[in-house]
């Protein structure tokens, strides 16, 4: 990536956060956001966002604020969303099939390519106009429609199994929501989700008001 | 709160992430933990970590690292997690489904006490050993089960008329996986949960390796 700053992995984990907020500003119909509306909207101080998009060039104007469709249009080229990533989901349960439908991906550019499972009574179903395929079908499926990345959504006892077959079929992203610490060799990609994130900081909150 | 230090918005967002990470640690048995190796777990510096849990007491022992157990209790008792809040999930398609069969909830102390959805096909259906029951029943039922938490899995469009009678039932926590901006009265706490954050984080790091 040509001229591209060093940017830090705290300023990196907020990037996707900046981008669905400045994509609900402009959904609003707002052109230009003060640095003091956008913290208010992400609870971050103005002082860090500054900061935080000062790396990736001059899109304020002082006084003034950002133009949204420009600093959004910057975000998401930083975040890769440009590429539109082909992504499979593997484990169609009711998870894997809740994440088929999903707008919001399809809204950031992805295109979901292919569904995956092992279970017979699963395979041949169509969810949400795509056919659900057998797992062993994945490494000719992977070349053929150019996956980049997998959803891992088996149950935690699969997922290893799972990723290795992702893995030795050049699939080198692996977004994983099995509650399992994957062994994942140099090179490939993972992101774990964890819901229960998102669960504990609302008790976090609720305990203050007690 | 008696003799609770003040503790930033940044390292409140952490605290779930720590909490998830010395649960991992406990599991595979260690004891004993160096803020290195948190830091290299949590793509944390070591050094933001010292400074996080320095908040919260002294745990280290100087040269060795934090006692595991004792500093997983100590941020699980900040986070609430001890109250054992309970739950409910509103809209029992796959999403709500889904999470309706989560295993963390359960491992993190929440309990799950009530599904509820609008449509007559879902209503009395039986999901993970809960029955669902019409969204009309919500006052009734958060009263007699005390729902602390209402998990919102509805669509989009029904997500607001959904809240305001959650909000009117007493439940003053919501967790909101409807891609809109609620508007919520004082007093209420919301998270919002956007899945398509973690596959962004994953974008942005297959786009540094092309």
């Amino acid at each position: 990536m040509k001229g591209q700053p060093v940017i830090s992995k705290a300023t990196i984990d907020r990037l996707p956060l900046y981008f669905r907020t400045l994509r609900m500003v402009q959904d609003e119909g707002i052109d230009i956001i003060s640095s003091d509306e956008l913290g208010r909207r992400l609870s971050i101080t103005p002082e860090q966002i500054r900061k935080d998009l000062a790396a990736f060039g001059q899109f304020g104007k002082k006084g003034v604020g950002y133009y949204v469709n420009e600093l959004k249009h910057r975000v998401g080229e930083i975040l890769g969303l440009d590429h539109h990533w082909n992504i499979a989901i593997v484990g169609i349960g009711h998870l894997g099939a809740a994440l088929a439908n999903y707008q919001n991906f399809i809204a950031l550019g992805f295109n979901l390519v292919a569904l995956f499972d092992q279970d017979p009574k699963v395979v041949g179903l169509t969810v949400n106009h795509l056919p659900v395929s057998h797992i062993s079908e994945f490494p000719a499926i992977a070349q053929k429609r150019n996956i980049n990345i997998a959803i891992l959504a088996v149950p935690a006892v699969f997922a290893q199994e799972a990723a290795d077959r992702i893995i030795a079929s050049g699939v080198s992203g692996i977004w994983n929501f099995a509650p399992v610490k994957l062994q994942i060799p140099e090179g490939i990609h993972i992101v774990n989700e964890d819901l229960s994130v998102g669960l504990s900081s609302l008790s976090y909150h609720l305990t203050r008001n007690l």
